[in-house]
């Protein structure tokens, strides 16, 4: 019952504002005020503006009104490791009960270890495996039941909290200024499409069928209790890269008018979304705040790390390409809802 | 603006149907004036009853409300050759150009020949290949384009109309009908994803990211005016028989309420969609007014042909699993909106 209310709201205010009833009262009210006055957000409000005043040279049709958006550092905390890594580590333990001879394995060996530091070290390799094992074999009902307990008990180490709760307040805000302005709001992620669908919907409002995220294969086959889909360990989409614009085609096929990343993964994302006529925005979040959340990438002079790929050259061709780069020490009041 | 104009009203039909206004207002209209009374009808009614009401056992939320439709020989004619088949056929000619030296290779020399006989003789290997050359190589929005240039001038030998005129009227009324009552329709095609979103959203209120198809590999590169994705012969997804569940995870990522299909290729979806808690309905479309369209498959004792994979085994599964089937001879008044 309440996604049904909520997606009843969101139609009602798209509608509204598509009437242009909601225009003004949104305004008056400040819709993102999380986000300080300055460059990121008269940037936001002016081109929500210019693409939505049917007055506006660049106004876009409804239909046509697609904003795309990065997850990991983009709408929620990706330091010092990815979500769905952790999940995939702490399902090891389980998978080892259903097949004992992987405990002496590399890299599961490792990973029972429970050794941070050693853990961390894992390469891509390790870690890809690690993946495989954890992620398929399942039929897509049992693991989507899975994440949702995980997520329901698993606890950030530094907040204590449950990962959904470290979700970026300024982008909540921002998604949802967006829906009110008609733009259908997608997450595009090089994380899993399946994981990221268990929350997306209750977290950001965001239903699963506007999910593009790096997919494996299913298959159907005849269960116990009628037909299942089985996750199989091979990839039918790896959506980072220039896998975000391949995405977006094969899933979307439209061009976004606003893509928001914060990485190298993002990069054609935000070029692709920038090439297209009219006037279009690519956002970069930039993770400058090391107090509130982490500082990492060229604010801070870091080099590349395994997470957070915000090099100083995307830096370079945000600047170049007038992407908006979102400081989050300056242009967000306040980083979390709990805060 | 027309997009525009139309998709803002299905919003706010959505919804008002939702508030339950206009639930009385759609009865009364009868929003399915093409479809003879009967059984066919009255199971699509007491469905989308049992599905909206929020006093019904069987209410399903808005945002689950979802709907999938196969497209050849259910939403428009697919006899005697599929329409995507006769545009690959088409475009050999402009082939042959840029690459003379396959003028004397099969199956392209047959395909030049024009004669028709042989032409429809050609195996489903020949038609790969055919696919393959002529599909792939351009750039989505060159082949937009090319599609949409052919549409408007290809005829149908029968009718001597554009395809795009031989979809079925009862059908976009009750497509119309299901958005009214807030469910999202989805065309789930083994036909290409690409060329269906061409004209889907003109013909059928279906917008691109509703249309899931079988879809090729796009690589994202760098062109003389920016970036392009380009069409590459490597399928992703094969969205028929066990495909079409399949590819509905990937696209969607929900369980459909209602499916129609018309063949075996739409078994599997029928199936899934039938499998799912609550009430579900599924549909198929039996082929049997020769007078009106053709007649092919059970109805008729024809045996499996190239296209219509409408078979006895799978009319028994319908009759026995309490599938709807449709005739098109009985449960349609009308099949065309230029009859």
């Amino acid at each position: 019952m309440d996604l049904h209310r909520r997606e009843f709201a969101a139609l009602m205010l798209g509608g509204a504002a598509a009437l242009g009833l909601a225009g003004r009262a949104v305004a008056e009210a400040d819709p993102l005020p999380s986000w300080s006055a300055g460059r990121a957000k008269d940037a936001i409000v002016a081109f929500v503006h210019a693409t939505t005043d049917p007055a506006s040279p660049n106004f876009v049709p409804l239909a046509e009104r697609i904003a795309t958006f990065d997850q990991d550092g983009t709408l929620w905390v990706e330091h010092p490791i990815y979500t769905q890594v952790v999940y995939c580590f702490d399902r090891v333990p389980a998978l080892i009960k259903v097949k004992p001879e992987l405990a002496s394995v590399e890299p599961f060996r490792t990973v029972l270890t429970g050794n941070r530091e050693a853990i961390a070290d894992l390469g891509l390799e390790a870690l890809i495996k690690v993946a495989a094992a954890t992620l398929t074999g399942m039929d897509v009902d049992t693991f989507r039941d899975d994440v949702a307990k995980w997520l329901a008990h698993a606890r950030d180490p530094r907040w204590k909290l449950p990962y959904t709760d470290l979700v970026y307040q300024p982008q909540i805000e921002l998604l949802g200024y967006l829906r009110a302005n008609g733009y259908r709001t997608y997450i595009v992620t090089g994380g899993g499409q399946d994981f990221v669908r268990v929350y997306a919907e209750a977290v950001y409002g965001i239903p699963p069928e506007q999910v593009v995220g790096s997919a494996g294969a299913v298959s159907y086959q005849d269960g116990a209790n009628g037909p299942v889909l089985i996750k199989e360990p091979k990839l039918l989409l790896n959506d980072d890269n220039a896998g975000k614009p391949e995405g977006i085609h094969l899933m979307i096929g439209r061009r976004p008018y606003l893509a928001f990343g914060n990485s190298t993964g993002d990069r054609q994302m935000l070029e692709y979304t920038k090439a297209g006529h009219g006037r279009r925005l690519a956002l970069l979040t930039l993770h400058d705040d090391s107090a509130r959340e982490y500082a990492y990438g060229p604010a801070q002079g870091l080099p590349d790390t395994k997470v957070g790929r915000f090099t100083p050259e995307l830096y370079s061709e945000a600047i170049k390409d007038g992407w908006i780069v979102v400081s989050m020490k300056n242009d967000w009041k306040r980083i979390f809802a709990f805060e």
